[in-house]
């Protein structure tokens, strides 16, 4: 796996230094808002139409207090004892951050905590133009439920997340078609339900008609030790035992699923991809859709080597953030939109979406949930209604 | 409501200010482990077998670093400009923290983050001797649902957990009766499911045959505007209207309740004892089961006020921690355990509860429900089977 290894610790430092210059010194826009991410009656921090981000810390005794997004200005303490600091213009969507105090890495007492970079920690959101996508609105919601399953493999009790569509508890008679949807290196099974809004996303493009019901399932893919640096030894055999193996058989044992490959798809973001690529060519009589947001792309060597990879396959979707990719290519070199291009001309069901100024950051996968969702399970028969 | 907030204040104060003196100075006995509350990874907040906690935070500039918990020792910084320091020996159960940088109130790092005291922040498990009862087992497991429903009367969608029981997802005809289960002042509806094991507590009794199986159903009980000090205005018809008008008829839609009277039930923890003491006496057409975990109690003359009380009521629970009562009176000067007495006298099907060594904490709430689930729906027809 040294070859992932290498692709994704490239991948985290292209995203740490994609962005533009210090803004040290700019005049900001004075039209902040409390950031939506906030805990409940938290003014800070404060987003404003430029995306820049205000941080307010009280900590009279301290010498320095910054936060980890580069080019933000320094902060600055008045005479009671609270330091104020801003960022730079960041892209819409989700940001992972800490505050630093006299050199102690904390999360901010104002903001909710979100799982990613191997831990707990704080989140910000700079409001998309195009939030309406994942918007609570008065439309009938699926249910997000935590389930426990019992995994021979790992001799532990696993965590999942369950989204059930609208409908699904009244029509006790109906199944429905499975989306299996991995979260990326240093998140876990929380990521999608949380800062992703799947189910929200789900439940607005079925009110809208956009996408036919189905379940989608969500555990945590790093099976081995959380470490940093743990993913050196990373190797797809032991997640593939527990997703497949273990935690197929339990969804379609505890949840009205239709349990054929035609009905059954896998995506993720990021690592949370390449394990996608990875175990759906290797079970391609468990997996019909395949999704990689952020996360890599099949090229047309994999075709050749997968036995019956274009009966078996009804979709291949690719996708990743306009700030990732170079026209077709990403900043490694490798061209997931050519690969794309090759699939459909050897007549295989591919899509390649490109998420307009926006890295390899959340609000990229939200919208690809979002085109993903409604080209899922729609030539099934069987499949719902 | 000026009665329930003065109650709640003195509650609180009891609660900060019981426990004893200082241990600075103290040799703590060697046999640290990582609290099971901590992020995946972390080695401290660590626990011993006293119940003392030890912290270590790196801060390598700061000139103060301290903990919330009083009776602490002084943090100490070494070389590496780490700081180290350890609690008094704690209860059994779960505490809420904080850290104290250079006078900056944050969450430790360390540790995961649970909702009390009106934020997400720090949390620290002391294992209980008698954890076994919330304990992960392989037993068969119930589902906790996240589901948002809209409330008319606050034009909010608002969020419920449900903990649905084993069985529920197989069974696809059965119905099930239904408790509402509160939180507690600055808590929220993830507190149950989270630091409460309300799921596990219920999994296990269900396991051993000790409880019926029921639905739980957990929602956000502080309607008033989030801030600190908004119990000032607290009152109980907001919280009602979307609780008994809202809450349950969307219960009854979407899940597989029995919805008569015998079938549904109350309870909760402090101030959500109090609030099931004020809308189950309101509603006694609607709720059968009453439970109050140190939360108050019900007196004769409640039951002289209230029309038909004895007729209608088929549980009264009461329960609190050793550390909360002395004999049967709270340090306030109520008497819950001559209340209960008073009921018994009465007729009334009455139980009081004891936690050993417990004060106002999870731990006695833990019990209380361990204690209270198996005394619900005993005598139903109609329930489940």
């Amino acid at each position: 796996m040294n070859s992932i290894h290498r692709a994704l610790v490239a991948l985290l430092f292209a995203v740490a230094f994609t962005s533009s210059v210090s803004a040290q010194g700019d005049q900001p826009v004075d039209d902040w808002e409390p950031a939506s991410t906030n805990q409940p009656g938290s003014e800070f921090p404060k987003v404003n139409s430029e995306g820049r981000v205000m941080f307010r810390i009280k900590a009279p005794l301290a010498k320095t207090v910054s936060c980890s997004f580069r080019g933000s200005n320094e902060f600055k303490k008045d005479e009671e004892g609270v330091w104020t600091g801003f960022t730079r213009p960041l892209d819409e969507g989700f940001h992972y951050y800490t505050i630093s105090i006299d050199g102690a890495e904390v999360p901010d007492p104002g903001s909710k905590y979100f799982f990613g970079a191997m831990r707990w920690g704080s989140g910000v959101e700079v409001p998309a133009h195009d939030r309406d996508f994942y918007a609570v609105k008065q439309t009938p919601h699926g249910q997000l439920r935590e389930v426990l399953f019992y995994s021979e493999s790992t001799k532990t009790t696993r965590r999942a997340f369950v989204y059930t569509p609208p409908g699904y508890e009244q029509s006790t008679e109906k199944r429905y078609p499975v989306l299996y949807l991995q979260h990326g290196w240093g998140e876990n099974e929380y990521g999608w339900g949380v800062q992703g809004h799947a189910n929200l996303i789900m439940d607005n493009l079925m009110a809208e008609g956009k996408a036919r019901p189905f379940i989608i399932v969500m555990t945590y893919g790093m099976t081995n030790e959380v470490r940093f640096g743990g993913l050196s030894s990373f190797s797809i055999e032991p997640f593939e035992t527990v997703l497949v193996d273990e935690l197929i058989p339990f969804i379609d044992a505890n949840f009205r699923t239709l349990t054929d490959q035609p009905n059954r798809a896998m995506a993720g973001l990021s690592m949370g991809g390449m394990e996608t690529r990875l175990i759906t060519l290797r079970n391609l009589d468990t997996f019909s859709h395949i999704g990689l947001f952020s996360g890599g792309s099949i090229s047309m060597e994999d075709v050749q080597n997968t036995e019956e990879f274009k009966e078996k396959v009804k979709l291949v979707f690719v996708s990743y953030g306009s700030r990732e990719i170079d026209g077709g290519r990403t900043r490694r070199g490798g061209d997931p939109k050519a690969h794309v291009e090759a699939l459909k001309q050897a007549g295989v069901n591919s899509v390649f979406y490109v998420s307009p100024d926006t890295a390899h950051e959340w609000l990229t996968w939200r919208r690809s949930l979002r085109e993903f969702a409604p080209l899922l399970f729609v030539n099934q028969t069987g499949a719902s209604e």
